[in-house]
């Protein structure tokens, strides 16, 4: 399969160099020349682009790599590049404020939009690596009716990058699901350090406070973008989470020991069941 | 050295194991004969006890891995055979509540309280692991004076462990820290899954909210304790975490992308300088 990954940052260059080691012909397009440089180095991409973008129309799937409101400029731009049967799709982690437009710029082509739930704390080519998708959670999320061609491509993509479970669902359903399982979790991680006044710290974290903290080292454009395109499912998200530390508060404030215990049995119950 | 460990759990069985392998002479005392029996077949005690303790008597070091109330009890009842030169410690995650207690009843011998800041979401020596203690802070906590002869004797156990960092604090400062870098932590962790109220959240989960959540599976009889031992200092501390949460809904609500900006690069900033 030809693939064409536009945005060669921390996840496409995953995705490059994932499926270019399962025997995908994969073409790079960035703004960036030295990212282009050093895809090809590695064998990412067989080829890369900064500006002449004729390889879109050759390509069976594009994947777009890059920030929701730049995925809308860059269809703007090329669409007369797209082509019956190519599937385009993106890896970004909101739906609902961008793929209904996206599916009208892509013109012929199909649009099926998709969402690898995996990455790390860093930003750029340089930190790739494909073995971050092994086993993580894959969505393909449609609007209205799905194509089952473009269906099939992700799906083989997902298996071939070795993801686990794969999901279809409504993007509206996504956006509100990844208000709590991302945007929130983000949300509160970069609060708690926040809330950090003490020169000290370090020496007092155990591995609890490591884990629940690292991703408070975050990309402040993409996420910024991410929490205002979503802010209402995370809005929402927030009160919720704020209602349940409220019992926990008073639970505390009572000294109500019966009902702490409580609160710490369903926790352990919920959170038990989603053991690998 | 020798050494005897009351109370062969998670913590108590892996300072046994760890103990143990570096030459050390380990003795158990636990209610449980099964774990006394396990502690023994794999060769982390030379040998253990139920009901006789005259064992006490002669070590050079008592640790206590049972909960602060339970300390309280087992001092009172063998307070007549604590000796002269011998080192009382523990491995509570608080301090203030109990220690000036148990360094009364303590006697003769010396009582120089500590914690290890290494755990796992388990319960029970089956689950031992002295390579939890790896790099991890381990923290002494002296009251008034610090003897030198039992801070000496617990650094070479630190050390003997492979803990990383060694700091020497007031129980004071202890428990301030620790009720934000651990009790605070766990009480964010069990109200974000306790806020879930979707039963198809598993299949929308990546690292992040696996990370952040594990510690939500949590020993609710040791820390309600922890938890109500050390109320005041946690409850300041989730109000520090919901000021700073609001800061980040009020920037939400008004679309503010500049301050959104700050607030990342901030926890960005703060949390970048704690990786090891």
């Amino acid at each position: 399969m030809k693939i064409c990954i536009v945005g060669l940052g921390l996840i496409g260059g995953s995705y490059a160099m994932g499926l270019s080691l399962k025997g995908y012909e994969v073409y790079g397009i960035d703004q960036n020349q030295e990212a282009i440089k050093y895809a090809k180095k590695q064998n990412y991409i067989k080829d890369g682009y900064v500006d002449d973008f004729h390889i879109l129309s050759e390509c069976d799937c594009i994947i777009l790599a890059i920030y929701p409101q730049a995925i809308l400029d860059f269809l703007k731009q090329h669409s007369h590049l797209f082509q019956e049967n190519q599937v385009l799709t993106d890896v970004c982690g909101v739906k609902s404020s961008f793929v209904r437009k996206a599916t009208l710029l892509a013109g012929k082509a199909i649009y099926l939009s998709h969402h690898p739930m995996a990455g790390k704390e860093k930003i750029g080519i340089e930190y790739a690596d494909s073995s971050i998708f092994k086993g993580a959670n894959f969505l393909i999320t449609p609007i209205d009716s799905l194509n089952a061609y473009a269906e099939e491509i992700l799906k083989r993509i997902a298996q071939d990058l070795e993801f686990g479970r794969i999901t279809t669902i409504s993007i509206e359903r996504h956006d509100q699901m990844i208000g709590f399982t991302s945007q929130l979790t983000h949300a509160i991680a970069v609060s708690l350090v926040n809330s950090d006044h003490d020169e000290d710290t370090v020496k007092f974290i155990g591995d609890s406070y490591r884990d629940l903290t690292r991703i408070a080292m975050i990309n402040d454009v993409l996420w910024s973008e991410l929490f205002l395109e979503n802010k209402d499912y995370l809005l929402e998200h927030i009160s919720s989470f704020e209602a349940e530390l409220d019992i926990l508060k008073n639970a505390l404030k009572q000294d109500d020991k019966a009902t702490l215990k409580k609160i710490f049995n369903r926790s352990t119950q919920i959170r038990r069941k989603m053991e690998k």
